[in-house]
């Protein structure tokens, strides 16, 4: 095991019927909330009436921003920020998906900045304070609710930025299961695919070969949602498959499964944000599309890290790592294709995609993390090509 | 899964050499400390000299308070909340094992408090401040390094009572796994055992049986603390097995493994906790004698879960639950045997256990945590009884 530091505050409130504690939990925390929401949903579920009226007999004035997008927008982020402002909002919350997490976050850091957020998002300015942020997460999937990640697409530039800063870790999340009971198969599907790719960026990875208590945790996340999916696939609305699998997006992403492996990187998410960025494909859909593909290129190089995990989740039998890898990066693609999610840019609705184009985005953003060690464009490319026909 | 609420916002500062890191996170809470130390090992190792040359390195005035003893006592412990009064001090440094931590929590807790801290400790007062709690663990064990958890022993009465409150949970702990090294073997077997204990009397109690997450992550602490056993009876100074079980003994105790998991109990703390008290056998030894029978015991009335938790851990393949959970308990002290952890009293220095006496005290236990359904003085006396020969 390596170093670490690890440090997680965000207080999580669970359970059916939670949501009626938001306005206490508000109440420590601000006067004044700007209520950040996506689309409609959470008006015909019933969530944004329990969550206002829970704010307003603690006496929290809410302040409405509504219209949060799938990869949430750079320009829309800006108007929130404004309005932030401009209403003397003390406190943002977040009621809905991964996007209106993320962009209540970066809302809550541009609130505090005298200059433009971009100027953030791009690395040319620093993060000093921040509003406080609480959510209500009406998803299983990206674990914003317990850290302090957030990505923003730039619709200018289609440029999409993943950044992560402990001032915008929510204070607390208020995560009731039943919320999530509704969503759609086809989002669920590739949240599971999210969910899984958040929990074995680390350990598929890391250097070190000798951390059990972490290889253990990932290794049940993934297979709690493989076998929640297996539930839901044939009842989305089991509550507790759903209940097991909001848990178990969070764990995935709060910090604990890689605190000890040592240094990681996430090559699925860093191929994966241009496809987003480039054709508004949505999250998981790109991870389904590019995991695969990466496992194949990556077992020719360091195999033994997957072929582990294929082993732990797939039962895969092969003694040498590299044949063990590339079964197991089959495996997962006999998941993806149990769940309907896409293996290739044409599944995903991208019949000609601009593998120059993404390539070159994948290595500015695999730079800007400090995980271009290993990669360059050509590298980057001839994954991106494998994920044209699914397999070899 | 069952509703819950997890909070746990203790800073871990995990890795070797980070104890030079303990100057700068004192200086984030206080300006004068007082320095809770046991015997005289963490002086002889070095560890004391490191620790308090970080403090004055970051201006920290330090005040030192060593002597704490196994299984603390009330007695010593108020000289500690004394001396902090009369001191000035405004932050508490915790630098040894569990007991260590333990009676410097309780002296944060009794240094605000204008009453005596025995009233807290039974129950009629109440706590509302403490001062800031670091914590520097030599041992991995008790996992006090990242919970508000703290026993004491009352020397008079020979009563021990165990407390938790948010208000001692460690600000930061700092966690070098280099001090865990030399610790005799026969002390790190016993430690071996209560960690075990902290992850199992959850799972082992509880009544959901659809808790994946949390059965996965209990059982990977345990099997991890089971390997690296198994190499440190070989080679006690192994430095990867001593750091895998410093991280598994915090992860056992730190509140993740029980969130979600519904109502449980603590019955081998409650069992053992007498036993410590009157005889002042140390903590591990008391659950080695009591575990396997207690599971005996539960055996007969609800054995789901001990069946579960033996064909997770040891590969118990009987199908009826009541003779897998026999096989568990067996199969729980072969692993204790293999340890040379004492299965019986008189295996620990114990020859005439007052049974009555224990039974009379676990039962008012039982009764002030409110996990007395199902128990009376005769049956915890019928358990104790087993614990005489160590199997039926």
């Amino acid at each position: 095991m390596q170093s670490f530091v690890y440090h997680n505050p965000t207080k999580i409130i669970f359970g059916l019927g939670v949501l009626g504690q938001t306005g206490a939990e508000a109440a420590a925390h601000g006067k004044r909330a700007l209520l950040v929401t996506g689309g409609g949903s959470i008006r015909r579920s019933g969530v944004y009436d329990t969550v206002r009226a829970s704010l307003e007999a603690a006496g929290i004035e809410v302040v409405d921003f509504g219209g949060v997008e799938p990869n949430p927008k750079l320009s829309h982020l800006r108007q929130g920020i404004e309005l932030a402002k401009t209403s003397g909002a003390d406190l943002v919350i977040a009621a809905g998906g991964g996007s209106v997490m993320d962009e209540a976050k970066a809302i809550a850091a541009g609130a505090c900045m005298d200059t433009d957020i971009n100027d953030y998002l791009t690395g040319g300015a620093l993060l000093s304070c921040a509003l406080p942020v609480i959510t209500v997460p009406t998803v299983a999937a990206t674990g914003s609710e317990m850290n302090g990640v957030f990505v923003i697409t730039n619709d200018e530039t289609h440029v999409k930025n993943g950044m992560a800063h402990d001032l915008v870790r929510p204070k607390t999340s208020i995560m009731d299961p039943a919320t999530t009971a509704t969503i759609p198969l086809e989002y669920t599907i590739l949240a599971a695919v999210d969910i899984v790719s958040h929990a074995t960026e680390g350990t598929l990875t890391q250097a070190d070969n000798d951390t059990p208590l972490q290889d253990g945790l990932t290794d049940t996340v993934v297979r709690t949602v493989m076998d929640c999916m297996h539930v839901l696939m044939a009842t989305p609305t089991d509550l507790p498959a759903r209940t097991n699998m909001m848990w178990a997006s969070t764990l995935a992403w709060n910090g604990l499964c890689p605190a000890g492996i040592g240094t990681w990187a996430k090559p699925c998410h860093m191929l994966g944000h241009p496809i987003s960025a480039m054709y508004d494909t949505l999250h998981g859909a790109t991870l389904s599309i590019v995991t695969p593909a990466w496992m194949e290129h990556q077992a020719e190089i360091e195999p033994t890290r997957i072929a582990r995990w294929g082993r732990s989740l797939f039962g895969v039998s092969e003694q040498d790592d590299r044949s063990a890898a590339l079964v197991t990066a089959s495996a997962l693609r006999g998941w993806y294709r149990k769940l309907g999610a896409p293996l290739t840019f044409a599944e995903a609705g991208i019949e000609k995609p601009d593998l120059d184009g993404l390539a070159e985005r994948s290595m500015s953003i695999a730079r800007s993390k400090g995980e271009d060690s290993g990669w360059n464009t050509a590298g980057i490319r001839s994954v991106l090509e494998r994920s044209l026909q699914g397999s070899k």
